[in-house]
């Protein structure tokens, strides 16, 4: 009998200090190969050798941009890179990608807007198509389920605020799209969920914002490493408790 | 001193028989002067008729598309109308267009998802801005506000179900929207809320899908008037106690 | 043929200067007699003469508490005050009693976890019981409804926060109640609906624990006569298009 | 120096067969001492007895009823039995119990409403005050955190229905206690969270509501020992990235 593997598809890491390449060693490893996509093919192809190094396998899928065709495109490489008739099975994916402009409303432009639908929205339209396209001709696994689909929310997913109106739409839209996705594929054992991350994230560009005291104070930051632990966690997660939406926050954040 | 007459900004006409005529209907009674906006330049002609008729002021404003620049057009096209410097101010404004798709996602085209968000986020955006630039200009009324945006929101505004994955985007980021207005220009007394339509509404569409029964049973379905004086009863909340989102529903509806 | 006179009863009037009281003032403007319940008889008294001085008909029922036995026997009082025989019928009830307890969790005691359950949901439910027992007995009025029951929630009833642990078990469990009785008794036209209060009440309460700057400031206050309106509003809806939840609050206030 | 052994504390064990004792073995077998806490101590005894063969610790605590001095008489028992400067220390507790009423509104007797606020919400501020006090002298753990406090929630915490009254007024309460509780106690690093259960458990008295199939049906009702995972799972969460609210249902659940 072959041998089957589970692949994991990110898509969205940007270098390897973010929550999707956390998410990507987390997976690794669990025993997943993983597919990275993201627009910046250098970060992609250090963090694939990260993972190969550490014992993993990984591979980079560089997306010309967020346009349906070309993450379409990028799914069509991930399978003639590991074939299904071989016993490599995608059973997870990630969509960690978001386009976030903070600005007072009156200062947002038209493009603007439509980065963030575009990306925020379209682009995971396109994403879950091709990952619940998979999904579909896997058997069930050992957890009762076919694939688990996760996107990664932000706070401005369920309240919009002063200066959040062209990243909330998309982020709305986002968890439209989660929750639609959860309701209708979950008769087929397809696992549809979201974390809202309710705070800001140990980043390099948080970093850069902030001063050594915030990074190293656990308590108002979150890790990559643990929203990736969570996200392993729902993908663990059996058919018989399912979790669609989970918060997530450093303990002394305000809320 | 010159005398001031309100007008109220109606996007989002279809026939004579939906919500955005019905709400053109009670402003224009109310004493508001009202500019048309829609795709179909006959029903506006037939409406801005009817409203002359019965003794209101009304115009229509033939929209070419929802593109962001055709609804700047049409806010220049109202100016020129009814200019400013002659005592008119722009003093409601109410978004009532959406694209609905419902369909099974697998079968939603990437036309269909831009077509919802072109629609139902984009254009209001780019609406909401020309509306809370005029509001800006006024000054505060009798009731402490410079204006109110009303927009016409649906179940599918805060509930992702098996067939909308496609029209919750689109209505999740509406309220997005909606909800970062009310909080970033709340400040300046101007009033953002939205209303949750959960049920069906009485129009000649749905009219085509029911019996007479349906038709006639008022406990059943949403009349397109009463909708339209939940509008005017928001125009009219003064700046102590303002309402961001009510839903209505008819009185037999499960929800 | 006998004409009929509709009776509001409201619970929770403290002094002339609430919400209670002008909910009292324009429903009694707007015809109906009113039927006052609270514990202290002489603000009880002194508002149902300053409602019969200008022209409305007022009587006040003391409550010895809110125990659920003295709330039925209330209504029976009002009954004997205005036979339904001879044509007065409730056709509205405000619950606008609460039992505020802000402090540390700690610091909550038995007793204040009691007072809270107690008045904020028991004696709602009994309250609810009376006046959805009558409105089962009237008729659809013109605009197809038997009765209307309405209910004041805070800020509380959606967000537990840091001293809220002993109120919001109350507000978040009458919001509870609310919704269940909606869906229960929508279906027989009887209408059951909350506005969520997000800000400070211009009471005499609040009067003193600020300066004159805030009083007249009615951007950072709510006026118990809007919320009054909003009411009047809410049992004017038809049974076409009904709210269960409508937000309240001032134009600047923070949410 | 003195080894510490985390202690686990849990409120609501029926019969070996549902949520608290699941949870029971699932911390059991994960390095926790067990304090089992019910008012029925034959349930109590054999739960113990076989999680001690199973090679855990685990002791009954039985409870005359869940009045407030009740559950804190329970805490100075389990203090005795174990006590803090041995090195044992109170390091998670939930709270399972529920006294659940589903009944027409007109049905509901005060007796019940009572019974429903005294077990769902006053007895969860008494059992919560213990579990929060014990924390408090916690240090950090490898985690950073001093405590983990569970609620067991259901659909009823968050959407009132047409016969859960009764019901959700308590459930609603809870979770408001559930939610405050988090945002006070965030700050001094003892983690609160609820899981909202969103379909039926594989209990006993669910079994005999259904036929073998349902039973054998795992996407249909949930499994205690998948709710216990969870529960660990969010004990074992860091500081860095704590939950407040996830839901669980079965993959073929309607919502």
């Amino acid at each position: 009998m072959m041998s089957v593997r589970p692949i994991l598809v990110v898509a969205g890491v940007g270098n390897a200090a973010g929550t999707g390449a956390a998410t990507a060693r987390v997976f690794s490893k669990a025993g997943y190969r993983v597919a990275l996509l993201a627009r910046n093919a250098d970060s992609l192809n250090n963090l694939a050798s990260q993972l190969t190094k550490a014992g993993g396998e990984a591979h980079p899928f560089a997306l010309s941009s967020y346009a349906p065709q070309a993450i379409r495109d990028a799914f069509a490489s991930i399978r003639k890179q590991w074939p299904k008739e071989q016993g490599n099975e995608i059973r997870a994916a990630l969509w960690n990608t978001a386009a976030a402009v903070w600005k007072p409303f009156l200062e947002v432009t038209d493009e603007e807007v439509k980065e963030s639908l575009d990306v925020n929205v379209a682009a995971a339209f396109a994403f879950s198509r091709e990952a619940i396209l998979e999904f579909k001709n896997n058997d069930l696994n050992d957890l009762g389920k076919r694939g688990t689909l996760i996107f990664t929310g932000a706070t401005a997913s369920t309240r919009g605020n002063v200066t959040t109106s062209a990243f909330a739409v998309g982020k709305f839209g986002l968890r439209a799209l989660s929750q639609s996705l959860a309701k209708e594929f979950g008769k087929e054992n397809i696992h549809v969920n979201q974390a809202i991350i309710d705070g800001p994230i140990l980043t390099d560009r948080q970093r850069a914002r902030h001063d050594a005291t915030w990074e190293a104070d656990e308590n108002v930051r979150l890790d990559p490493e643990s929203i990736a632990k969570s996200y392993l966690y729902l993908a663990n997660q059996d058919r018989s408790a399912l979790t669609w939406e989970l918060d997530l926050r450093p303990a002394h954040e305000k809320w």
